[in-house]
């Protein structure tokens, strides 16, 4: 594979190197400069090799990392910029595409999607997101807290399977613990409940339980959690959404 | 890697064999028997061996495949069932563990994720789903419409990005006229709309519109179509959903 872009958006999927795309594996390989947040070279650091260029910065940098990109692309340095999972949901495509634009350079950018959480926590779940679903960040920082209280709403009485990301952190502890108030208003309280720490990376933790019983202390911001539907139930300690097929 | 499972439920991702997981390949190229419907037995030829067994069945066959997969599986076969996309999603992973249980047998599987069409369409329509999104069915073989209608009106009004799935078919055209009704009673006509047909294989087509001019007849099953939420604009033929950073 010949890489005729200069600047490849990549989704590493869940954070190891099985769970990679092979076309996202391939690029990493062949890119002169690697741009991500610390913790996700982190997890890809065994293909890179000595002559590849690694940009690092910290948590909230996103518009940094985007820009040093940018700017190694201009240069016509052959440039991947990394996020987990798939950089299109909560992740750096957006900000790329809207920072190319914004500055009006000329610059193809390949998209490459990756596994984003919700599917690979659902898989070591069993089969939750077997039918419609939604996937909601409970992150204030960005989004003004009535509006992801008014989807977890919309998202509990229509009755989706939701997956939450970013849901709760050290500092921010209130919305899943509100979250879980809105969801028991419309469903039972024995509705099954994965929580994934770390899905994929050595220190993964798998717990199903339920909207009541769930440890909310249990949830850090690597955790992924899945609300069944009406319909979900537990069995041999998975977590199965019917689609609707008369077994 | 060793393959320690005898049934293996895959995810191929889109249908080509660079957006597949390294791990989905690595097992593929190991097992004895595969297990798939025609067409995404198809997207995978190349990595098949002569040695290697191949169960096909056409469409609405699932559960006739997911017994094979099983009964190979109970001879001590190492066998692997494919999904086109992730398996946890209308894919085979529920159908699999839900009939595993019924029958009472005890096999261990292994439930693989792949990159789902919103996902892999998202990245080809640019950043469409940078934030909270929704993904419903518009099939109404196996859930009442009007459930589905109901998920569709929480959608439309908590300004949710909406992937579809199984839009339109020859014989089912009226589900996505009405979805397009529902979503332009909350949200602006030139709301951005995502076309991809067969995304990530050779017929790949992508068409990049509005709530108002989306052409329906141009949707079938291939097709996956991606609604923005209030904020998404297009730009440079790409469909951005800004994220909330301040440029």
């Amino acid at each position: 594979m010949k890489l005729n872009k200069n600047l490849y958006i990549i989704g590493i999927g869940p954070g190891n190197l099985s769970d990679i795309s092979r076309r996202a594996y391939q690029i990493l390989k062949k890119v002169e400069v690697i741009v991500g947040y610390k913790k996700y070279i982190e997890c890809i650091k065994e293909l890179i090799t000595e002559e590849q260029q690694i940009y690092i910065s910290g948590m909230r940098k996103e518009k940094e990392r985007v820009q040093k990109a940018i700017d190694y692309a201009k240069q016509g340095k052959k440039c991947a910029l990394i996020s987990s999972g798939d950089p299109g949901v909560y992740g750096m495509a957006g900000l790329a595409l809207e920072m190319v634009e914004d500055q009006k350079i000329n610059l193809k950018i390949d998209i490459v999607p990756g596994i984003t959480a919700a599917n690979a926590a659902a898989a070591v779940l069993g089969a939750p997101l077997m039918h419609d679903y939604t996937v909601i960040s409970l992150s204030d920082i960005l989004t003004p807290w009535n509006l992801i209280k008014k989807r977890l709403e919309a998202a509990a009485e229509a009755d989706f399977i939701t997956t939450l990301y970013n849901p709760r952190s050290s500092r921010r502890k209130k919305q899943l613990k509100k979250a879980r108030e809105i969801f028991l208003e419309y469903r039972n309280p024995e509705t099954p409940v994965g929580i994934v720490h770390s899905v994929g990376r050595d220190e993964e933790e798998v717990m199903i339980t339920t909207l009541k019983k769930m440890p909310l202390e249990k949830v850090d911001m690597l955790t992924t959690v899945i609300i069944g539907n009406s319909q979900s139930y537990i069995s041999n300690q998975k977590i199965i959404t019917p689609r609707g097929y008369n077994i």
